[in-house]
């Protein structure tokens, strides 16, 4: 076929089920447009990592263009979704030079999922999310700068409520983080601290609504989680949430009150908004009803796959917002697409990997817990090394696995985090410019040129 | 003595000059308070590389509380200087948690330099300067958005002006960034943007106002530059200088125009502002005149290092503004405090590495110029791999020692740039919280809590 007969596939999303739907699609007869409104793949994982000093962003980041290298049927554009037209098949994209209107004869929605805060938006305003890049640097810089403030506060309170960080949410990145916070504080922070300020605290409290930490795991595994990060100094409270959030303390739901400037929210995720978008009645966790066979019900030329996409197992429960789901949904989707194409009836998910797998969750330093192939329980160092080994296979990149890698090595031996670095702009300088190359006419009051200033 | 009775030495700025300082002061019987506006100490000299995506912000940036470690003498303190009173022998501090008048026994002014416009401060507003860690994120953000955006420019002209880069200044700084950005080009950009648009090009242009390159080298190492640099492509302009810019173009002295989004300065530096708060006369550069002891003229508790002293060497030449200028500068100074505390008389500054080690700049992939002990001169290969091994000796730190290494190897071997990310708040993300920790009353109009948008 010439370039203007073939089918325009629009993949919308540079998460694992956008890159994996790409892929599939790249030695066909197709041209396809990735959409992201980052230029990079994100390792969201990780992002807890970066947030504690551990890993440098461009660690758990890799451009897209560079995934893309030898597909000459894929282009990538950088920009925001902000409208689908079903009717006219088209996606309207807003970015920096314009707003588009890119016509599809497929469409793949796959952007993921977001920040949640389950009807309590107000506390958003003084809560830190974790599901951006941007997100786990500037709390990377805020953590940094409540310790720096509270090395030279005289009061022993307002420097307690500076260096207590609150966790809220009990399953794998509520505990990865509250663990990784609590090492930062006691292996790196404190030592350096200590001679400069007497007394200084590194309080974690890591919440949950639930009476136990991560709810799919069986009873003895959750027991272990709560043991070993209590074993780390961190304090858990059980059966509990946040209902109040100020400037500097958090309620919560039994009137207790505790001082702090950091309240991390890992409680939970919806659909991107982009779900909304496609004029649907949407699921729980505003994802996208779809057939088994992807295809988004009441669009057959809409697909929607990964942490977007409602579709239930056997059971009747939807299938979890977890990578290997959304890798498969991404190849299924383009699968049947192809087949499509092919005048070949589409086919059914069938997911495998979550059977297959297990779960698991780190903890901290040789701490983690692991359901290998929800049969093994592990606990403990073996658990954490089977968590490093999986984690590590699965991040894309040779470089960046093995620059994640010497950096673990190097903080597992030296119980150092490095990138302890407070990336903003000098104060003063100039926080807009005139001859940027993004157009910045929908956000007149807001400053371009200014880095993390929080 | 007890802690009340020592002296109080307070050293401004976390660079060489006052690092070596504060590593000379560890020990003694005296306290240390160190005052940098950056909780980290910066490699100045690879910005460039962060800038055009081979290195991480954090490889170049080493956390100054870990510098401090085992220094229990030594404090620090993060804030901007705003200002200084000799007669009551203190500092005023603006940190993010209020002001701070610091009182000294004797101060060492060692705040380095920024970028000077030389009485072009019209300029400023367009160019990009190349002396902070924001800076170099803050280009390669520009940088990447440029080609983003010349991605989807069907103007030919338009595109061209989007993917031209003029660098202003033919000392190393110039020649390194000029180098670089035409090789994240040509073996990187090129290749990932071909197969989107016809004819993208990535012109880049240097532009030096004397007639040669690299002023102090020898000439036939001048000309080895310029061919190096021209064999890569780089295109140079000499004898010009740009006289005016705008949102998509600059104009040379000699009246030619060129399209571009993208002007980098690299001409010249200036001591930093901290200079005139001490209210002495200052010399060339804004720099404070000191005695060869490295007491200010005038103050003979305050002594200056580094780029921000003004000094001149036998041959009345101001020492240039060079890192071992400025390390054996800190040294002087902190040895000359203690010997002054002991009774002895100081000793003055006797500068031994210019002498010995010569100069080198590198320009590109195994290119380079170099003029090893002010006799040997080398180019090409030969040169380069010596700047290499130079740079990642004096790179502070062996975590990020090991990771340049490994980024650098990598690059090499596979011509990639792999930190192309563009860090910045999503769209429509929270411009400004309540609850920061730092107050923002000084800049009242400024929004918190956004990256890197421009």
């Amino acid at each position: 076929m010439t370039p203007a007969q073939r089918p325009h596939i629009v993949i919308i999303g540079a998460g694992f089920g956008g890159l994996y739907a790409v892929k599939q699609l790249a030695k066909a007869d197709v041209d396809v447009l990735l959409i992201d409104r980052q230029n990079f793949h994100l390792f969201t994982p990780l992002l807890y990592q970066v947030a504690t000093s551990g890993l440098e962003p461009g660690e758990i980041a890799y451009p897209v263009r560079g995934i893309l290298r030898g597909m000459p049927n894929v282009c990538f554009l950088r920009g925001d979704v902000t409208g689908i037209a079903p009717d006219r098949k088209t996606v309207m994209v807003h970015t920096g030079h314009g707003t588009r209107e890119e016509r599809y004869d497929t469409l793949i929605v796959a952007a993921g999922s977001r920040t949640h805060y389950f009807g309590q938006e107000h506390l958003a305003h003084h809560a830190f999310g974790l599901k951006t890049l941007a997100d786990s640097v500037i709390l990377r810089n805020h953590i940094l700068k409540c310790f720096e403030t509270a090395a030279w506060t005289a009061d022993p309170a307002a420097r307690d409520a500076l260096t207590t960080m609150v966790v809220v949410g009990g399953g794998p990145t509520g505990l990865e983080t509250a663990g990784a916070l609590r090492e930062l504080y006691k292996y790196v922070l404190s030592r350096e601290f200590a001679h400069q300020v007497d007394g200084l605290n590194g309080r974690v409290i890591l919440i949950e609504l639930r009476d136990h930490l991560l709810a799919p795991y069986p009873p003895r595994l959750r027991e272990a989680a709560r043991r070993q990060l209590e074993d780390m100094g961190v304090e858990v409270i059980l059966g509990q949430s946040v209902i109040e959030a100020g400037a500097d303390s958090v309620r919560l739901s039994d009137g207790r009150t505790i001082a702090t400037h950091t309240l991390i929210w890992a409680a939970g995720v919806t659909a991107s908004p982009i779900a909304a978008l496609l004029g649907v009645p949407l699921r729980a966790g505003d994802r996208v009803p779809v057939h088994p066979t992807m295809q988004v019900i009441g669009h057959e030329d809409i697909y929607a796959v990964g942490d977007m996409a409602y579709l239930e197992d056997k059971q009747g429960e939807p299938y979890p917002m977890l990578i290997p789901v959304a890798k498969q949904q991404g190849i299924l989707a383009a699968r049947n697409i192809l087949r499509r194409l092919a005048g070949q009836p589409p086919q059914p998910f069938a997911y495998t990997g979550f059977k297959d797998r297990g779960l698991m969750a780190t903890i901290g330093r040789s701490r983690a817990v692991a359901w290998i192939f929800y049969r093994v329980q592990l606990t403990g160092f073996i658990a954490w090394l089977a968590w490093l080994v999986l984690h590590l296979i699965t991040l894309l990149g040779f470089r960046n696995r093995l620059n994640v890698f010497v950096n673990w090595v190097w903080n597992y031996l030296t119980y150092d985090r490095s990138v302890r670095i407070i990336l903003e702009a000098e104060p003063g300088a100039p926080a807009e410019r005139a001859d940027s190359v993004e157009d910045s006419e929908e956000q007149p009051g807001e400053p371009v040129g200014v880095i993390l200033a929080r």
